[in-house]
């Protein structure tokens, strides 16, 4: 929706084929945003090769589905192109960043990822939204006039290091203060906790490489914010039910949409260790989720660490 | 209630005599915390020499009263003594911070800050709340030994600069927060207010020589995102109700809890300017708040700024 807004025509490819039946027919994603009525320039595809001839590509599918899915692009479609990354999380395999994990299939695109404080549903009703592109200059330029408007803001960085770990945390901690919040803690724990995760993202981040503006910025701290604390968001919402005492059996059988950082919680505490840097936190989410740690002691816990300098 | 969890008797001084009759007969603060039984060690007064004879004086006014305040303190009471200044702002006729007014008024005594994200039923309910105490480092360890317990973690902080200006700001930016939300702009629109806003509390704080964990940490960036997204925030939902149309004469009026944000806005903004900084989003509320600006205009302008780099 946001590139047909400027440009010309815009094809979507779905894996699945009643998605794209839906949008081709109705002109509405019946699965994943009902209720919205899409642009007619938008035009549903089956086949791949037929999107992957476009200009600019935009890869929106999970984190963990990322690979096959860019395995699927013939190379060659991709050759000095754009291909933006719109995922967010950690591959659990790999421990690599979604940047990375495309870096390593598709050598030859110019890679890009599109990340920030954004919900799908804020987006399609021309909300205000302001969002991190990065990418290199010339690239992050290009996209930045092609996807911006007045009302969905694209801000060009060169941190793509950043933009990718803000965007995969984020989820990691949206289900600590879900599971917070789920216990009933309070908004004041809530808060200490998030102030506590973002303490850590910009850690991990500096020793990776990332620049403290990106951490800061929309991507990082705006859409850990706005993860962390809203019901809308599925990350926060599954630690909230988690918290409450559903099963993770139950959140992850059909109906519960997906929730990233469940499998991106074990993912940043792999990729933190390859950097020599401890995560309590996300430490405690990935045990809790593993089944090792109980909720609410470990939760508690992390909130009564011993009294120290901050 | 937190100091007397640990210490054998702690007094209440109350500048209105009905407040201390209420807690003194009742012992429970009818007006401003009802609901709540709070322990009987705790003795009310409304003769404030006798509550100044003790070791530590805690004080819990709004930014605006606490020159006069601290002025009614004998100064010869806090020699050498602890003084630990609860409030949240900056003072309007002089762009002080709340330590800064302390030290002027009061130059003896050990100046001291408590802050953090911290709603009062939470930490009355004993909910697990964690807080910043900024002094000199030993009397911040005293203080940490004095009012910490399994649920209230206070952490030592020596940067009382850092500390007074997060608490200060943040009611500012929940003001904003909550006219985008009193407006209709959405949970994206006011993560990305969110993370502008924590921006420019880093920009000035560095100015003024706090220090980045500071301002990264419980007292800046956690106090912020409690009070910039939570309705029970008075700061949050003044700029809420603002934002949906009600007059600031409307709620400035009695039965309407205290906005601190209100005055300190402009004394923020007074501040930056001395420091040489702008603060575009603290701009703007004030602006707002002092009628130059409309609120709707005004904020979807703060998000829809020229697109550049981040």
């Amino acid at each position: 929706m946001v590139a047909a807004r400027n440009t010309q025509s815009v094809s979507v490819w779905a894996r699945e084929s009643d998605v794209a039946r839906s949008i081709a027919e109705t002109h509405e994603n019946l699965h994943f945003l009902p209720g919205v009525k899409l642009p007619t320039a938008l035009v549903a595809d089956v086949e791949i090769h037929r999107a992957a001839s476009a200009d600019v590509l935009l890869v929106a599918v999970p984190a963990q589905a990322l690979r096959a899915t860019l395995a699927l692009l013939p190379s060659k479609s991709v050759d000095a192109k754009p291909v933006v990354i719109c995922a967010k999380g950690i591959e659990r395999v790999s421990g690599l960043l979604v940047t990375e994990v495309l870096k390593e299939i598709l050598p030859r695109a110019v890679p890009a990822i599109l990340s920030g404080p954004s919900f799908a549903k804020d987006v399609a009703r021309g909300a205000p939204t302001a969002i991190t592109i990065a990418a290199e200059h010339e690239t992050a330029m290009r996209l930045q006039a092609t996807l911006g408007s007045d009302t969905f803001r694209p801000y060009a960085s060169s941190d793509l290091t950043g933009v990718a770990l803000g965007g995969a945390a984020k989820n990691v901690y949206a289900i600590a203060t879900g599971i917070a919040d789920g216990l009933g803690l309070g908004e004041s724990a809530r808060a200490g906790l998030l102030a506590r995760s973002f303490a850590e993202l910009v850690r991990l981040g500096t020793a990776m490489g990332a620049e403290t503006e990106t951490l800061m910025g929309l991507s990082g701290l705006g859409d850990l914010v706005l993860t962390a604390t809203s019901r809308t968001s599925r990350n926060f919402s599954f630690g909230l039910h988690f918290g409450q005492g559903a099963s993770l059996a139950m959140l992850s059988s059909k109906g519960h949409p997906l929730a990233e950082g469940v499998d991106t919680a074990p993912a940043l505490v792999k990729r933190a260790r390859m950097a020599g840097i401890e995560l309590p936190i996300a430490e405690t989410v990935a045990a809790i989720l593993g089944g090792s740690l109980q909720a609410r002691d470990a939760i508690v816990r992390l909130m009564s660490r011993p009294l120290r300098k901050e």
